[in-house]
C-alpha cells in the first residue's frame, strides 16, 4: 500500500449524540494507474495501489489481449502509477483487441446487440460439465470473504473479489476501490500462476454484478459468479447466453439464482 | 425506461426459511450508451436508460468540452443506445479536451500529481463566499433523497445523485446504475436549464465519493458535496485543493467533514 499524505490528517466527526470530535481517518486510497503495452498507453484506471501487476494482467485477460502467461514477457511497475507490460516476441496486439479495449468505458461502441454478441464471441460460453456447488458451501462463502476483507470493515469504501474452489476453499482474494479492478486483480493473479481457465471455481464479489463482471469471469472461464448485492439486467442476459450461473443477493440464508440453476445443488427444500 | 426482455422473467429465490420459490425479478437496467459529437464517438458508458440527453450534456460539462448551453446546437437520441451532440457553429472540440476525455477510464493518463493538477486547472477552485448550510438542514437531506429514490429501495442496484439548495429543497434527482452517470444526469439537467454554476447548491450522492464525483461537482461549480458512504483519499485531497466542502458517511445523526468545514454551520455542540 502506498502512503498518502491524508492518512495522518484528522477529520471532524459528528457523533450520534451530536458531539463533535477530531479524529484520524482511515480512507481507501484511490490513485490513477496507467497500463501500458510497451510505449502504448492502453488504459488508465482509478484504483487502490497494490497488486498493480496483477491488475494489469487481469485487464489484458479480460480484454482478450492475452490468453496465456507466456504471452507476457515482462510486467514492471514504475513509480508515478504506471505498469508497463511487454508482450512476448511474436505476440501482436490484435487490432480488434486494441480497438475493443476501451469499449466499456470509452469509445468504440458495444452499443447494440451485435456488439455485445461480438464481445461474447471473444470468449466461448462456459462448457457444460458437472461443475456444481452445494448450497451449504455456497452459504458459507460471504462470511469467509468478510473475514479476509479487513479494509472493507474499516473504511466502508472498498470492494472485494474472491476466487473459491467448489469445496468453498478461498484461493485468491483481492480488494480495490473499484469493483472491476478487484476482479481484474484476482483473475490476474490466477492467470500469472497459470491457473486459467478457472473452470472449477466460483467468483464472489462483495457488491453488485454488472455486465463487465460477468465478462471478466467468462474470460477466466469461471462458471459460477455470486454477488452479495444486485445484478444488472445485462449481467443476467450475458450469464444466460454464456452458460454462467449467476447468484445475486447472496446474504445467507437467502439468495437469488438468475441463470443456470443446475450448478447449485439445492437439496430437498 | 426502456423495456428489457428480462423484466418479465422469473428467478429462483431462496427465502430465509430455506424454502425455494420462483418469483418475478425487478432488476436495474444496464445498457451501453454511446455518446457522439457529430460523427465522432466520444465515449461509451454502461448506464440505466432514461435521461440520456442529460447524461451526455453532463458528461460534456464534466470533461470541459462545453461550459454554456448555447455551445450545444442539438442533442438527439438514436435508437441502439446512442446520443448525438451537435456543437454550435464555431465551437471547436478542443484537442486537449478531446484528449483529456477518456482520461478517467481509458488512456491518456492522469497519472501523477501534475496531471491531477492539470485537471483541476480546467475548473478553477470554488470561490470563497458565505455559502453555508445549517447542520439541521444537512441532516434532513438523506431522508429526502430516499423518499424520491424509488428504484433504489426496490432493486438495491441503483445510485442516486441529488442537487439541493441551501435551504434543503430538492432541485434535481437522478438515478443510474453507475454513480458517475447519476451525477452527470443531474448536472446535465441543471446545465440544460441554464442553472450553472450551482454555486449555492449541494450535491448529495447515495454512495461513495470518488475523485471523479468531486471533479464533476467542481465542473458544475458546486461548493458542497455530501456522500452517504465513504470518500476516497483522492476525493479528499481534490476537495481540499478545490475549496470544496466534502461530507462523508452522512448517516444522521452522524457524519464526517473532510474539508472546508466552514461551510457547515455546526452550532453549539
Amino acid at each position: 500500500m502506498k502512503e498518502s499524505g491524508i492518512d495522518s490528517q484528522k477529520i471532524i466527526r459528528r457523533k450520534r449524540d451530536g458531539e463533535l470530535e477530531y479524529q484520524p481517518d482511515d480512507l481507501t486510497i484511490e490513485e490513477p494507474l496507467e497500463i501500458r503495452i510497451g510505449r502504448k498507453a492502453l488504459a488508465t484506471t482509478m484504483r487502490t495501489p497494490g497488486h498493480d501487476e496483477e491488475l494489469a494482467a487481469g485487464f489484458l485477460v479480460s480484454e482478450a489481449i492475452v490468453r496465456e502467461p507466456q504471452q507476457i514477457a515482462a510486467i514492471s511497475t514504475r513509480r508515478d502509477n504506471m505498469v508497463i507490460v511487454n508482450l512476448a516476441p511474436g505476440v501482436k496486439l490484435k487490432l480488434n483487441s486494441a480497438r475493443r479495449f476501451g469499449t466499456i468505458s470509452s469509445s468504440c461502441g458495444i452499443c447494440g446487440k451485435e456488439s455485445i454478441e461480438a464481445i461474447r464471441q471473444n470468449f466461448p460460453a462456459v462448457r457444460s460439465s458437472n461443475v456444481r456447488i452445494d448450497i451449504d458451501t455456497l452459504l458459507l462463502l460471504p462470511a469467509v470473504l468478510r473475514k479476509h476483507q479487513g479494509d472493507f470493515a474499516r473504511t466502508g469504501g472498498i470492494h472485494a473479489a474472491a476466487v473459491f474452489d467448489l469445496s468453498g476453499d478461498l484461493k485468491i482474494v483481492r480488494e480495490d476501490i473499484g469493483r472491476h479492478n478487484a476482479v481484474d486483480k484476482a483473475i490476474g493473479r490466477a492467470f500469472l500462476d497459470g491457473l486459467l481457465p478457472l473452470d472449477r471455481h466460483l467468483l464472489l464479489v462483495s457488491g453488485r454484478a454488472s455486465f463487465e463482471i460477468m465478462q471478466k469471469a467468462l474470460a477466466a472461464g469461471i462458471p459460477i459468479v455470486a454477488a452479495v448485492s444486485a445484478p444488472s439486467t445485462l449481467a443476467v442476459s450475458f450469464a444466460r447466453e454464456s452458460n454462467q450461473t449467476l447468484i445475486g443477493f447472496l446474504r445467507p440464508p437467502s439468495f437469488n439464482i438468475y441463470s443456470h440453476i443446475d450448478r447449485v445443488i439445492l437439496g430437498a427444500p
